[in-house]
């Protein structure tokens, strides 16, 4: 993949976004989600942007994902009023404040995978309010969510509680075990929210909302579910690259970068490190992130301000500017205050991350 | 390591530091090197914080170093006026015109290891300023550096363009090897500077300062060596204690998260994923983190809000607060905004993180 046009005199390390490329990915993920008839509610973890997601609803998003609190008042301050905490949270005297707080500005649903957290919710939120459960279900990932079979029951509970349910989800994490996992976990993903149907049937009741979808499998989704909630898809990374949800070119954020240093033989260094990077390792993809226009050079190592290329030709001088795409953008994105973004090859106005570090 | 005292109410995730642990580790870094008349210059990319900087000045602490200008530019605002950048940097017209601007205030001293780099310096800032060039070399991490017998060479051709040179330096960072390394690295550390010595002898030149050391390796210095950077030994962390460079209790610094789902068996997860926690892995330490009082439990699993930690017991319940060590405090600081602060067993005033997020 060839680097963008990018103005020589740009700060590094900088996280760049090319907004035709946003945009073309907004564009994309929302048709072909509209032509299935299942909503957007784009996960906003990904890109902590009020103006990004604003973007997607002008592409025909409609409510958001957040996976914190903070996150949930960073943007219904910002006017977005359908609201999903996409995780079972376990609610305090203080966080029941502040959902109630919410609740006056947005429509708000909150993940639940136990009694004892829906007992902690139902008690202490104002149930008046527009606060919603959403029961979660482990379709195969194995992180979070009840076997399937069991979301009605626990829905019911919520209910007994006096807890709305506004229906059932569940994340298909797996797909990121590889390219041949995606159309699995897709397939799990329906599977396990039909069963959660079925058992919602069994007590007499009937989700409203059955929400699912990775960026990988967001595409492969049909049948009972409503919605998806997609996050990476905005942006694309390695990861994506390589499960085959997405094309290189459809990549639109960059770590930019300047080699610092060529001192040590067969290599060079760049003032990228884990930091500006992130450290955490893949199984899917090797390094850290790709250089662009160096044909198969990786960031082999990382120290906090410095990333390591091994590289066995004659390394670009120091000084040289270099686009790293990196491996998951979603905690990349998390280590900086703003993107700097490519309009054609000029510099545009950055965008602010608004939510970034609101981690309670 | 049992759990610090900590307010029931605290928000998850948190980054909490223990006031009297900090104050200890920074007395007895300043004691054991002023007791081998070297000075410390901490390394604040640790802790990125004004007022942790002024403590550490408290504790003897003569200067700083920083990984970035914007770092620089954060302390040197708030009055610290003896700055070592301590990498090469590659130096643009801009960052040209904020060393300029920083010397106004502050003496400046820059890494450099290369010609290229050093002209591209001299060549641009004002070398009327307190700006001083500092040769690094390569004690043996391999990373940045030119090889020691070339010092002299390159602080001879710095000096010819015009730049002052105040010294040389290293950083043996391949004490992270493991325990055994430590010495090891020490020694590297001592040699690769003797040798840098008599390589600028050769060249008719004296360095003024001789500046080595990472956290473990410091209280190992000795000989040529006039000036220590740690930065770690503030906090500590599970890698500090794996190279026994601290005790479990000197660990400074705890992620505290809460218990939100026990519905997959074998398991249970917290609500400090990648984005509390940092997901890089560690040759040295199993796992992202250990948590205290649960004798074994590490996280051996990270999504971006949760962390997941295999448990054949039985789970703590739902709710269960929980105090994390981090495997590298370092990379964990990065990710928020200020500290939370135990005194005793009450919460003290949030210290604020100042250069968070300053990467350029």
């Amino acid at each position: 993949m060839q680097s963008w046009s990018v103005p020589g005199d740009i700060a590094t390390p900088s996280l760049l976004i090319n907004l035709e490329t946003v945009k073309a990915n907004a564009a994309r993920m929302s048709e072909q989600l509209l032509a299935k008839h299942i909503t957007l509610r784009p996960h906003t973890k990904t890109h902590k942007s009020v103006d990004l997601a604003h973007l997607q609803y002008s592409f025909g998003a409609k409510g958001i994902s957040v996976a914190t609190i903070g996150e949930a008042e960073v943007f219904a301050a910002a006017g977005f009023d359908d609201i999903f905490v996409a995780l079972p949270i376990w609610c305090t005297a203080k966080i029941a404040s502040k959902l109630n707080q919410l609740a006056t500005i947005a429509k708000l649903r909150i993940g639940v995978d136990s009694i004892a957290g829906a007992q902690a919710l139902a008690t202490q939120i104002d149930r008046s309010s527009q606060i919603e459960a959403m029961i979660e279900v482990d379709s195969g990932q194995h992180r979070t969510g009840v076997r399937p079979d069991q979301a009605g029951r626990l829905a019911h509970e919520c209910q007994s509680l006096g807890l709305r349910v506004a229906g059932v989800f569940t994340h298909g994490g797996h797909s990121y075990q590889g390219r041949d996992a995606v159309d699995r976990a897709a397939t799990d993903e329906i599977s396990a929210l039909t069963l959660a149907c079925e058992s919602f049937s069994d007590h007499g009741l009937t989700p409203t909302v059955v929400s699912a979808g990775s960026s990988p499998t967001a595409l492969h989704l049909g049948g009972i579910v409503t919605e998806a909630r997609p996050g990476t898809y905005l942006f694309n990374d390695r990861q994506q690259v390589a499960l085959g949800a997405a094309l290189p070119e459809q990549v639109a954020a960059v770590v930019v970068s300047r080699v610092i240093s060529t001192a040590v033989p067969g290599q060079f260094v760049i003032d990228a490190g884990s930091k500006a990077l992130v450290g955490e390792s893949s199984a899917l993809v090797a390094g850290y992130g790709e250089i662009r226009d160096l044909e198969g050079a990786t960031v082999t190592r990382l120290s906090e301000h410095h990333g390591i290329v091994s590289f066995d030709r004659t390394p670009p001088p120091v000084g040289t500017l270099l686009q790293v795409v990196p491996s998951h953008i979603c905690t990349v994105v998390n280590l900086y205050d703003q993107y700097a973004t490519l309009r054609g090859s000029s510099l545009a106005d950055p965008i602010r991350i608004d939510a970034r570090g609101h981690l309670t």
